[in-house]
């Protein structure tokens, strides 16, 4: 990350980000799907481990119960990928779940599906990274050691990177996903091989643990209680599915077709995969226990804190592959890889949710600014700390992590789905043409199952974690939601405060005269200039004005004047205590107390240097002077430059600064493609700071 | 120091610095006394510790040596005094010896001085503090067992203090000063009466140890050489003499006759207490040793680590007034108090030689403002940080502290001697009166000795010391040599490139013509304000700007601005990345390009909000683009400020700042009173920032 290489990088960067526009970059299938999807596929990595962790409580008898958990996850999957198919064939723009929910359910359904994403985004890093670590871990067992330390680690360079403005290009998701799935699927069909085939007895290397069920002979509704919990646990590998209806801008024509079969492949690598590696543990007889230090029974002794347990989908590797063999590496390595990709998908995605926010007025406006370095180095650095945090707090357990994790994802399933059940009977409304309305009733049926069944899932996860963890997350979205709408609220005040008045009152009756001070502090070039372009502005009256902070000083100063015959009267101010800013205010005030329906112009001659630390020589009594001027009513002020030498310096730095391209283009597609909801123009944005857009 | 205590004292304080002015505050001696030799006097509290403690190294034998080096050092002390009585009746103006070293010797050796100043009021905030808490701690263990972190506190406590410009009044050094030197000399005279009348043995706690001599019987070059380092130590005890120089201002009239009698009695006092407590230390056989842990036998065997060495003068105190009795008590408290205000003085000193350089542009120009808040805050930070780091350095042990300190001091004695010898001579080449010439020649003669033997100590401090850390005091003094240079080298290229030409050349060719451009985002008061203001200005041509960042917006801007009827031409620039600062950019370049010899206006109407939290939601991208548009030549920027409601907010925080007044007034004297020297008004000093007095 040397600077060095970093100028002629940017300089690449500004060149790739204008050659955007002509659709270059539009992703074909092959690779919007790993673009999309690292994030949905490498939830596999963790999700089967966590329906066992949850069984395992009431013992490894209970391990029979994961086909059927599998299964169901399966059913969720297939619904959910449905129902979002819709949604890219509704929603052509790239409507998000915050949109799709704001148009049809109302801004605060909008707000709150917008803070559940949020915090998703949060814990999709600390998730997707823990879990990394831990895969790493089985083939690397130094990282597992220093888990919280290496999470860590990897959260800050995602976030260097991003702050930078590292432009992902498609072919960096591609690689690793396709060696993750590739591997994954290799490890499923040779495992079957070995097992049907060849007969081969694969033992995972806990398969001769016993587990010591923590309640021992569940029945009943404690049971099913413990199913539901296992299979909300399953329900982990939903995650991120939306993402590609964000996206939909970045595919190539025909669009929506092709987001929504790529949709479709993905949720089909992704229960594939899922079943294999359920059914490969199953086989493998892999052992996985909540609290393996005191349930894990080696040798009829609890196997105690020393032991680390492998993700399951590494321990089938080993049972499949065989421990430290090639394939086995490869695959640890490619999962972590892809768990971190999914990762900086949130760096990509919370930033630009924070720009939709704020073109919204949830969040400060200036976020919308696309391609804003700021706005997204704010969203990035929040997103990082808040990560961080949690990984910190949990240890980097992914265990732990995934409790809260799940709530946020079904809540913005669940609020969108409803959404769109509302888009489509809006549309019936209207609809006349019979084939159309046959296919929106089709796709309505579909929503209004997927929001059935999502929203019967949400229940089922917060019944059954919210003591575990899910109450973390919804204490974050009340967070986001009571900032954001604290944000809006401020907004709505001042645009009322400052709404043009039809007829123009006595607030903004234009004032009938103007008078100009030039302020000087001795004779130079930047005060010439000042004093030339003063002159331009024919004001009703001009004269110049200098503060006595030292007398001999002043005097020469009146001298000069003299001597070259300035052609403006020059007013002196005394000033006691050497101060500067209290006798021009005061002047001020004085001259607007004379004739308050005047105006009064403040003429300051600034200097332009080019490095911060020459900034702290110049300027700062003007840049306070000015703070103050801007509180006195009446008053403009405005400052005449005059570029020093080395502002040429600053000039090449902001120039550079501009060829800065925002993490995440390649999955928001080409630019200024993204046109506006129909409720959008509608709404009063008079707020949005002072300049052309705020 | 709560914010509600605060406010009604500001404001009381702010009225106080009003009545400054009616020379009210001008001091009495008895006032001035205590208020200029806090720091001078309080040395004694640990000058004739070090002599000892250098003296042990040759074991006990060579503490017979120790009152001649009493005399010498009262010798020195007598030359110093009567040579900056010379000072005082020179530069009634209060010019302290950089200010002789500067119109004498030039501006290098004016900034030498400077530096070693500045290296100086580090040196006696951190070896006040450290010794005050050590004499703190003869009295109170606690503290000493937590040297350093007490020290720190100390520190933050006075910087603390200091930021919030709480106004010392004289009575708050007087009381503790007389407190102190009564204390000292009513124990003199009562470790007198009891030696001498009553024929008491007064034994000190350290009385029965022996030392180890690290050096036994050392004698010829080495012994001369040890006296020299004890002498050289003992010199701390002159630290502070030139307080008063600077101080002239402060003083009633008779100013420079009342300072002389001052520096006088203060010269006096100095030299009895040190002689006192070296007898009395002698008598009551004080021992101290360098490293006591190894070298203070007590029944034979070291001492050992736990062993905490006392203070000189709380040692002798123990031994006339006996220990834990109330006296003993009082003169330990008011020692350290002494100490820490002797520290404070240097937290007025330092910002307010900062404030000088500013002047001459060897420091930030703005520094220079009197009474602005942010340079002192600045100078008071710097110094406080400095001072921390050298405490936690060496430990708070003020013994190696010490080592670095002394050198600073004779530094600027002599240069300061030097100066006023050139000074006498520059007035005797003029001088006819034969009465005044007798008088200069006097007066000359004395600096000549003073700037002799104050040179002739400073090679011994640097010869006796180099090694044991006065290195680290003349590297400091280099590196804000160094820094000082760079900074007045950067004005002066400033100054020359912005010289104003006697014919002004086609830079300055006053433009033909002004283009108007009025930024605007939407229709509201701010932007009709900006609207109104622009019309006034009659510039040749007007138009308003916008970018168009979202259709919608742009068009119901449009619809608007025809129903409206607004006399201004609309333009529209297009933003493909939805940006605001380079379309604008580009425009206005675009302008100039066409005709450059007009200038461009840009108007930008800007919110006034009142709480950080606000600004961050409102005039980012107008504060970036008037960023952007300073580097472009040929523009004037415009503000039309619009005060929100919550402004008022603001408006009241800076009236209060407004009110703070800077620490050190006592000391300094009414403001404005001190006339420039002759040299400066000649100096250019055209680059000083660009508002009035930058």
């Amino acid at each position: 990350m040397s600077k060095l290489t970093d100028v002629p990088k940017r300089i690449l960067i500004g060149r790739a980000l204008r050659s955007d526009r002509l659709g270059e970059t539009l992703l074909p299938k092959r690779i919007a799907l790993p673009v999309f999807a690292s994030d949905p596929l490498s939830s596999v990595a963790y999700a089967p481990g966590e329906v066992l962790l949850v069984l395992s409580i009431a013992g490894v008898s209970a391990y029979h119960f994961s086909p059927w958990i599998a299964v169901a996850v399966v059913v969720l999957m297939f619904t959910v990928v449905a129902s979002y198919r819709q949604n890219v064939h509704a929603y052509p723009s790239g409507g998000g779940d915050y949109e799709v929910a704001t148009t049809n359910l109302g801004p605060k359904a909008g707000l709150t599906v917008a803070s559940a994403l949020l915090v998703d985004y949060v814990l999709t890093v600390a998730v997707s990274i823990a879990s990394g670590i831990e895969n790493l871990g089985s083939a690397v067992p130094f990282v597992v050691e220093h888990k919280v330390l290496c999470a860590t680690a990897v959260i800050v360079l995602l976030t260097l990177m991003n702050l930078r403005g590292v432009k992902e290009s498609g072919k960096l998701f591609a690689i690793p996903t396709y060696v993750f799935v590739g591997g994954v699927f290799i490890m499923i069909l040779w495992g079957a091989f070995r097992g049907l085939v060849l007969g081969d007895t694969m033992r995972a290397p806990t398969a001769d643990f016993h587990i010591k069920a923590e309640h021992q002979g569940l029945a009943g509704f404690a049971l099913v209680f413990l199913m539901l919990r296992a299979f909300s646990s399953g329900c982990a590998a939903l995650t991120g599915v939306e993402a590609i209806s964000n996206g939909v801008p970045a595919f190539r024509k025909p669009k929506s077709k092709n987001a929504a079969s790529t949709l479709a492949a993905m949720g089909l690598l992704a229960v594939t995969m899922f079943c294999g590696i359920i059914a490969l543990a199953a086989t493998t007889k892999v052992r996985m226990a909540a609290n393996p230090a005191t349930d894990l029974i080696h040798n009829g002794h609890p196997i105690g804190s020393g032991y680390v347990q492998n993700p399951v989908i590494s321990q089938v590797a080993e049972a499949v592959f065989g421990k430290g063999s090639f394939l086995f590496v490869l695959l640890a390595a490619a999962t972590a890889l892809v768990l971190f990709l999914a990762a900086n998908t949130a760096y990509n995605g919370f930033p630009l949710l924070g720009s939709i926010l704020a073109q919204d007025r949830y969040l400060p406006r200036q976020l919308h600014t696309r391609g804003d370095r700021l706005a997204f180095s704010n969203g990035i650095v929040l997103l990082a700390g808040a990560a961080a945090l949690l990984t910190v707090i949990y240890g980097a357990d992914s265990t732990r992590l995934i409790q809260l994790y799940i709530v946020g994802v079904f809540v913005s399933f669940t609020l969108s789905q409803t959404g769109m059940v509302r888009h489509w009977n809006r549309h019936l409304a209207v609809e006349k043409d019979q084939a159309k309305r046959r296919h929106m009733m089709r796709s309505r049926a579909i929503n209004t199952f997927g929001a059935f069944l999502t929203g019967l899932v949400l229940v089922v996860v917060l019944v059954t974690k919210f003591t575990h963890g899910a109450w973390v997350a919804l204490l974050g979205m009340c967070i986001f939601f009571a900032t954001m709408t604290a944000i809006r609220k401020h907004y709505d005040r001042v645009a009322e405060e400052i709404a043009a008045p039809e007829e123009p009152d006595d607030d903004l009756v234009r004032p009938s005269r103007v008078h100009s001070v030039v302020l000087i502090s001795k004779i130079h070039r930047p005060t010439l200039r000042a004093l030339a372009y003063a002159k331009l502005m024919r004001s009703d009256s001009l004269e110049a004005l200098t503060v006595n902070v030292d007398p001999a000083e002043t005097k020469a100063l009146r001298e000069e004047w003299e001597r070259r015959g300035i052609d403006v009267p020059l007013k002196v101010l005394d000033s006691p205590y050497r101060e500067v800013t209290r006798p021009v205010i005061e002047y001020v005030k004085g001259l607007r107390k004379e004739s308050p329906r005047d105006a009064v112009s403040v003429i300051i001659p600034e200097y332009v240097v080019g490095h911060w630390y020459e900034h702290l020589l110049h300027n700062q009594s003007a840049l306070r002077l000015k703070g103050r001027l801007l509180f006195t009513p009446g008053v403009m002020v405005t400052s005449v430059p005059y570029q020093l030498a080395s502002s040429e310096a600053a000039k090449m730095r902001a120039r550079r600064r501009q060829e800065w391209s925002a993490p995440g283009a390649v999955r928001r597609g080409p630019a200024g493609e993204r046109p506006k909801e129909p409720s959008e123009p509608s709404e009063p944005s008079g707020s949005s700071g002072s300049s052309p857009k705020g």
